[in-house]
């Protein structure tokens, strides 16, 4: 997939990024999540925020009846001139091969340091996120 | 619905919300939004940001066949002791009655001066959002 530089920039530098799944009734489910993008993958780890487990589980459970995904990286700022997004559709997975798990577990604590202060367990769960199509809006 | 005190601070003076919707074929789709909360539904525009318009159509035709949806409002920290989250999941419709469609547009230019500016047209469609449940998270 051709990503433009400067949604190629977005991707890589957004600290935080908002997932959507669709849950086993079809309605929509929401999160943010800490993510990192290889330039053609993302991952995001389940992590050990406190009191976080609950909602973490829904994607997994989500993503097994319906594997489509949207993940948003967008900044707010009242000057609206300045606004932009970018918006990824794709599939999620997790993940399941231990070289891909390490290699996504190295990318995640390299760009957080939170993550390789502890905040994520070698074990932890990993979703990969396939994009499909990847739209963009606004002042990249 | 009863919301706590700090779950109601936060979405009143929140200024961007993320919006999930499920599309025809079951993804789903996202994109930020401003919106109002009035205290007990939440009211957002589809508004005249350029290039905007492909996207904000999205969100009407999806409510059409799936008005489930999932709002999402917080705000990322470097510090993780001090994430928080709220996460609306309820149904959007588009708001018909002309009084309630008024209501709306007062709220949303006293809001966003960017509306009042100008932003937003007079006869630009409104979703109303009836939040069925909302569950935070972290530090609110």
């Amino acid at each position: 997939m051709l990503i433009p530089e400067e949604v190629r920039g977005k991707l890589e530098s957004a600290r935080v990024a908002r997932l959507a799944t669709v849950d086993p009734n079809g309605a929509p489910h929401l999160i943010p999540v800490c993510f990192v993008f290889d330039g053609s993958v993302f991952y995001t780890g389940v992590d050990r925020k406190p009191k976080r487990a609950g909602h973490q589980l829904a994607r997994l459970t989500n993503i097994e009846t319906t594997p489509k995904v949207a993940l948003l990286v967008d900044e707010y700022c009242d000057d609206w001139e300045r606004l932009w997004y970018v918006l990824v559709r794709g599939t999620a997975a997790r993940v399941t091969s231990d070289a891909e798990h390490q290699r996504a577990v190295v990318r995640l604590k390299t760009k957080y340091p939170q993550y390789a202060a502890g905040m994520l367990d070698e074990g932890a769960p990993i979703l990969r996120i396939t994009p499909q199509r990847i739209t963009s809006w606004g002042k990249l």
